[in-house]
């Protein structure tokens, strides 16, 4: 930190602007790869409750890959059921459907409800780790203005700093948002879309005092800084879409009530009173969106917030719940937001400056996606920026964060659109009742979405990053292939996350589930398929592969660092000795610590967790196998034969249009 | 602490000593239970590698009810196969058998390695959790006097004080003990059995130099004090049994081999060589069991301490694993032992002093079973302690101590004579060689043995907390029934552990393991197994029994705080509403928080977890269901019948015979 006259001057390699979701994601990436990165964020306090609260499947294969979804797993609350209840014939509303809270049998996690402020906790627990305390969110310190050197912009190599960012240090009384209201109850409205951003007012207050600055030249800058992204402003980037009229209250309570089915996730559709969402959640909490109905936006489009309480919340709640008594001694907290879909019209100035997360999509949050699919941006842009600030990768690979994270922005808004509308609308009396909402289409709806819900049906368009073949390799958004059902999510698929089943370790017998051998480290993974290797036919295949992947002078100065490599082949394990039927390269000897034990995996039974059958829900064949290359965050790049006098060159074309060669 | 010259006296209520692994897990049971207790250790460091490393599955059981046992199976290493290597016809070791390393389905947990450091570490972050940080291992400090007021002893009200015990604070450097060799590896010897004890030299050392002392006057003391137990010999109490000729070394390396089983537990026989067992660890580590054939006893019975050196023990490691390599370039800790099985004549002063673990029972470490019994010494004692300090159990339980531990101690060294014989013996040539051991009757006890080892077959005679109608009450050694078969482990029985099937959260759907419901907070528990109770007669029997529980005036000042209740029922859980079809009782209203949904389960499908099948699995009538009441430990007391007058009778007379009255 500088004297507020002559600011002193520092450099960076990645400056991360917010420390929420997105931001946090993006610095834990920069810590398991070793990147030297500062994040800053304009509050002085982090969260302690409400916000975002659902964690999809995707998210926590996410989190595991980190090693942190145990912790969230252990805190949260695991949800099973979904339960619907609309108005009978009585105009009472009754429970007329139960189905499971997520599809079974696609991922090993499942969706779970934990506030915010705990996993923003398990992220900077993880981030101090493994950057070895080298890596801490800045708290109360934001940026006033960031240049960018246009010139330099093409130029990645070591030495460049394009950008050139102000950052000014707030006290602590300027950084702590005002509650909205005088009640001791934890207030989200300072947040919520409906309160006005702050940004601009905090840096002219700060600069009246003369508070103290700091220059920082950096590489690259990633604006997770909210709706209002200030990143984005600066750029002169847009979101593009509407507000709409519907205003939904949240309520964090411990329930006092004889509705029965509490402790389910549950749709309430009222007859006349409007419509609810019931969330439980960990520590006896739950949560309840609640549409309130009686406060309308003005001529302006905006509501009046001052009559955003508790008690009218409740009030809102209790009407549509009736006959069901609700009521509650304890709230944690609560907000209000008001429904719009946007997306942002760009995602990156130049590969230099890129915005993640709200940023560049703002929607409603009852789906429980906005957190995930901003993590997830995150997760997609981090080993990037990491490779390349690393010389190991391309920097044309960076074109690819906005190819692939639009499309998904677009997809969640579409996705948004349909569910609010049918979840804010008046249930349709009959079938006659046309400007009513059908609740079997509901039902439709909400099953279809589980599936775009679970953030398991991301499916990236070609590029050098994923071998398509017959994609147009510049636009992400092509595919006419629609991922829908539940085998495409447990196949191996170009474009899609590795899919996880339980293989065994073949020198420990141990079960793992072997997704979960794809650290997020940074390393892209060549997984070889080695189908039946006690058939001498497959074993010489096997071997004239790995001959020339150990050959490759291509690879020679990535293998192990940057690409790892694992193994599954589908022989009995008893039948099978690592040492003597697999070649050095897939169980490399190191001369302190013997030969690697951890590469090698079969497709066979376990003793106590049943078999996998991974070969079979992989669709891989058995005698043959084949050859996969997934990049570092889990997705698959590139699918091949092992077999052939291709086979080997065809996963070095791969590396060789991404890694930097001689 | 206090000056030399006068010390100062404090008062506790349970005073330990020794912070081993029982003195931990007493401990842990006081900050559980809320005791004023203190617990001291002479050593000033605490283990950082080595000692012992398999914890059972019932261990693994027990930590989970304190809420440590995913830290230990997230670090530990998961064992799950046993290979045996015996000589061929040419005199070569082959491997002749794989089998389980554990019985397939008979507990949740497996059987895992983890260093003793670790799990120490996991006891005191649980008991500064628990105790709210005012229990805490005061180390460098040990009793140097124990006064017994003999009149008192049977006077068990709040105010009597009849233990008198001086304490002697060391500094650091007295208490730090000096590693036998000058190497940089770490080292058991000192604690090992080979080493003579340093106590008396330690008090006889800090009082020359005149130390600090304290004067506690206790109403219980625990001796976790170890083989060499100072407080057994204030009492005068004696180990029986004696040492034998087999001396084992103990290395835990990072290994360099090409013996293919090395990541496996293996007991390897040599022809000539002797024996060595392999336990694959965490972090890549391996700890070998290797029998050291040259190194003999002198006449005094004791084996030169001097001559075992890593180097020594590698070398008779090798011979063994011939013809296969095997070197190190990394040990992390070595020892050695000289196997003798002894069972203390005595487990307690007329229930004022009591002694745990290895103070009252000595064995070889290699069947991993010593940490884990010593530990649930104290898991069976610290409760009893708990629940008498605090005024809710009669003193009289007290006595059980002895009768349960005492078995379970003489159980162990049978089991380990028999083990270790087999062991440590020169396999067999063939049938005729009768000086030889067998190595088909060496599986046999193997697997045979594994039953016991999980630390689940564990079964207390009749007594107050016990109630087997048939037994003699006053000693725990007469049961007939032998508990052999896996069946025996997963149906409910008396005197036995509650085990675990998976059971559904009647309000949310969740599966959970039943067993994880009996948290270790000091409470008995009801569980009632409600049977079909959409049958109307059904609902009325569970009704006429619950009316008489909720209106028990003996059990009312201990409803909730000393005894919990759950409940399992046999309907479709689609059919049942938890407010509508359970008594209150059941599911208690309280007026902040509402009702509670954590009491009530059903047997019913899963949604992603299958069916648990529970009734089948614990042989509980599906119509009728029954009641069982588990101790605060899970072990079983009583089992009775839901329905008929005196059902409830039952369970009161039970509780009659346990529970202060008014």
């Amino acid at each position: 930190m500088a004297s507020s006259t002559t600011p002193t001057e520092t450099k960076c390699d990645v400056l991360i602007v917010g420390a929420g979701p997105a931001g946090l994601m993006l610095a834990t990436w920069m810590a398991h790869c070793g990147i030297n990165a500062r994040i800053v964020d304009k509050r002085s306090t982090k969260i302690f409750s409400g916000q975002a609260d659902g964690l999809q499947m995707r998210s926590l294969e996410i989190l595991d890959s980190f090693g942190i979804a145990d912790r969230a797993m252990k805190e949260a609350n695991h949800m099973m059921e979904m339960c619907m209840w609309n108005p009978g014939e009585d105009g009472k509303i009754r429970r007329s459907d139960r189905v499971p809270d997520m599809p079974v049998g696609i991922s090993r996690f499942l969706q779970i409800v934990l506030h915010q402020g705990r996993i923003e906790r398990f992220f900077l627990d993880n981030i101090k780790k493994y950057s070895k305390d080298t890596l801490h969110v800045e708290r109360a310190v934001l940026p006033e203005s960031l240049d960018i050197a246009e010139d330099l912009c093409e130029d990645h190599s070591a030495d460049t700093y394009p950008l050139t960012v102000k950052l000014r240090y707030l006290t602590e009384e300027e950084a702590t948002p005002a509650q909205s209201n005088g009640s001791t109850v934890q207030d989200g409205l300072f947040r919520s879309n409906m309160a006005e951003d702050d940004t601009d007012d905090l840096i002219r207050k700060s600069r009246e005092k003369q508070g103290t600055t700091e220059i920082v030249k950096a590489k690259y800058m990633v604006g997770c800084d909210g709706a209002h992204s200030w990143t984005r402003r600066q750029l002169g980037f847009q979101l593009e879409g509407e507000p709409t009229d519907y205003i939904w209250g949240v309520l964090d309570i411990v329930p006092i009530t004889d509705f029965p089915d509490i402790r389910m996730r549950c749709a309430v559709h009222s007859a006349s009173s409007g419509s609810m969402m019931v969330i439980p959640r960990e520590n006896k909490l739950v949560r309840l969106y609640i549409q309130l109905t009686e406060i309308k936006p003005d001529a302006s489009g905006r509501a009046d917030r001052s009559k955003i309480t508790p008690s009218t919340i409740i009030s809102a709640a209790q009407k549509i719940i009736s006959p069901y008594n609700l009521t509650y001694e304890y709230c944690d907290w609560f907000t209000a937001y008001q429904i719009g879909q946007r997306v942002g019209t760009n995602f990156d100035y130049k590969n230099r400056v890129f915005l993640a997360g709200d940023a560049v999509h703002t929607h409603s949050p009852k789906a429980g996606q906005g957190m995930n699919v901003s993590m997830q941006d995150a997760y997609n842009l981090g080993w990037k920026l990491g490779l390349v600030v690393k010389g190991i990768a391309q920097p044309s690979i960076l074109q690819t964060y906005q190819t692939e994270r639009r499309k998904i922005a677009q997809d969640l808004i579409d996705f948004d659109h349909r569910f609010s509308r049918l979840f804010s609308g008046r249930p349709a009396k009959d079938v006659l009742d046309e400007s009513g909402v059908s609740m079997k289409e509901f039902k439709e709806a909400f099953l279809k979405g589980n599936l775009f819900a679970s953030g398991l049906s991301v499916d990236y368009g070609a590029s050098q990053l994923v071998a398509k073949p017959t994609d147009n390799i510049t636009n992400g958004n092509t595919d006419t292939e629609q991922v829908t059902t539940k085998e495409d999510l447990s196949t191996i698929k170009l474009g899609m996350r590795f899919p996880s089943h339980q293989v065994l370790n073949q020198s420990s017998a141990l079960p793992v589930p072997f997704q979960s051998r794809l650290k997020s480290d940074g390393r892209f993974r060549i997984i070889v398929f080695a189908g039946n290797v006690v058939s001498s036919p497959q074993s010489a295949v096997l071997r004239s592969f790995t001959d020339k992947l150990a050959a490759s002078s291509f690879l020679k100065k990535y293998l192990y660092s940057a690409i790892d490599i694992l193994t599954c082949h589908s022989a009995p394990r008893r039948d099978v000795e690592l040492l003597r039927d697999f070649p050095d390269v897939l169980h490399p000897f190191d001369p302190k610590l013997g030969w690697d034990y951890e590469g090698v995996y079969v497709d066979d039974e376990s003793y106590h967790e049943g078999y996998g059958d991974a070969y079979k829900k992989y669709n891989v064949n058995r005698e043959k196998g084949c050859v996969v290359v997934t990049r570092p965050d889990q997705y698959v790049g590139f699918v091949g034969p092992l077999d052939g006098n291709e086979a080997w060159d065809k996963v070095e074309t791969y590396f060789k249009g991404i890694l930097v060669g001689e």
